[in-house]
Order: C-alpha cells, then structure tokens, then sequence
C-alpha cells in the first residue's frame, strides 16, 4: 500500500542544501529521512498558498528504527518536536507487532510552518542525535485534515 | 502494506451483537466497518489491562468512502466524536490524492475507553447516518501511542 510517489519525495532531497558532512550515499539518505520525520519537511514541498486560504497539512509517517534503538529514538523525538510553531498535532506511537518500528501522525495548520520547522534549533538537535537511529520509511502519507479532536497549537 | 490480520479483526464481528436490522452481508459488513471507524472499536478487542497499567490505544485507519459522499461523511464524523471519554485524540483528514478516501487517526487513554465509545448516543447516532457513506477500509492499524503534542482528554 505504500506509494511510491509520496516516498521518492521524501528522499529526493536537493544535496546542495545539506552543507557539509553528507558524503555518503547512505548518510544522506539517513540524514533526509531523519529531517523528514523529525520536521516534517517535505524536501520538494511547494511554496504555501496565500495567506488566509491554506489548508492544515498532514502526515502519517511509519519509521524503522535501527534495532534496539526505539525507546532512545522515541526520547529524543519527543524532546525535539516541542514547541513547533504551527504543529497542532503530533503523537509519536511504537508499533506493537514490529519492535523496531515507530508511527508518526503529525498535523500542521499549514504546509509552510511544517516546512518553516526543519530550521528551528530544537529540530536541528533531534535530526544530529536521531539520524543515526534511523533504518528508513516504510510509509509516508500526505493527508488535508479537516478537523477532530486535540489540535492545538 | 495492508495487514490482512489486522483488517479481518476489524470485519469479523460477533453477529448476534448487532441486533435487528442487520440481514445482509454487505450491510452487516459497513456496519462493522463503520463501528470500527466511528467508534474506533475492535470486535475482537481483548478486555483492558488492570488499572494502572494501561497504555494509550492508537488507531489509524484509511476509509474508503461512496462516491461524492465525502464532505458528508467528514461532517457526520466530526460532529458524531465530540465529548467522547478517554478520547485524547481524533483527527480526520481528506486523502488529497484520492477523492473517495479519507484518514482517521485516533489517541485514547486505553483501550477499553475506545471500545466503550461504541455505546455512546453520540456514535451510535453517526454510526446510522454515516454507515451507508462508508465503502470500506484499505488501511486498518493498531498503534501504541508514547506521547508527544496535541493530546487533551
């Protein structure tokens, strides 16, 4: 079920963005991966629509987890993802038939200040310590929440 | 990606639960699929853990909806969920690249809270209006929430 389009967008990253210390193939990929979950960023995302008609930009993400590293994963995502500036929701949750899988649902009142995220400080930490614990995706899905409970800024 | 155990707990209600009015298969299948969705139920959920050692019960779930039927449905769930107990989260969202689709991503404090929602006047009334909108699922998964941003009982 996963899609193939959705995914390639997360890890086409542009390099020339990344700076220093991305030399390896496998190292980028971590390292885009790791930005993506922790800032939910879509490396290829569009610029928001005008003020006043965006819509609230969402994200269900499954994480593999390097083995034995999830509860440290989880910790540091938790820590790093506070105060995020426009994210209404976001609940990290263990997969309870796969220890070495975790499962992201986010909610952002825009595109942009998911994007905007991958620059704060507080994320820039969690991507250096949390990147390395990171296997890679299984799943990555784009959604337009409407409403519900617990989205609070 | 779909986990075919998980989707058949979900389908393979109790029959002699559901009373009168239930006398063909498809109908007694969007019923059970939509008890699941509007209630976030499992009918073959376990009992709850002892008190004081529960953990959070998560659920996120991709229904697929009858054509033109979506606005519809999104209403009724959104309308339908308010006010349920133990419910920290309940976030539906459109599908932006399948029109017929929506998401729903679910947090409750426990499972046994999710499971007694479905007698709740609320549900039991959106579980009426919105079962026939309800085509069935393609994604059914149990997750087991940490923590994180935008839980509120």
């Amino acid at each position: 079920m996963l899609q193939d389009s959705r995914r390639s967008s997360v890890l086409s990253g542009k390099s020339d963005e990344l700076g220093e210390g991305w030399r390896s193939p496998i190292t980028r990929r971590v390292f885009l991966v790791s930005s993506a979950v922790l800032a939910g960023t879509m490396m290829t995302s569009a610029s928001a629509s005008p003020q006043g008609t965006e819509t609230m930009y969402g994200l269900i993400s499954k994480v593999d987890v390097v083995s034995g590293q999830r509860d440290a994963l989880v910790s540091i995502l938790l820590e790093g993802v506070a105060g995020m500036p426009g994210c209404l929701s976001y609940v990290v949750a263990n997969d309870p038939e796969n220890p070495d899988a975790i499962w992201i649902t986010e909610v952002w009142d825009s595109q942009a200040s998911h994007d905007a995220s991958l620059s704060l400080p507080s994320v820039q930490d969690a991507i250096a310590q949390g990147g390395p614990m990171i296997a890679g995706f299984s799943e990555r899905i784009v959604t337009a929440p409407v409403g519900g409970h617990g989205l609070t800024s």
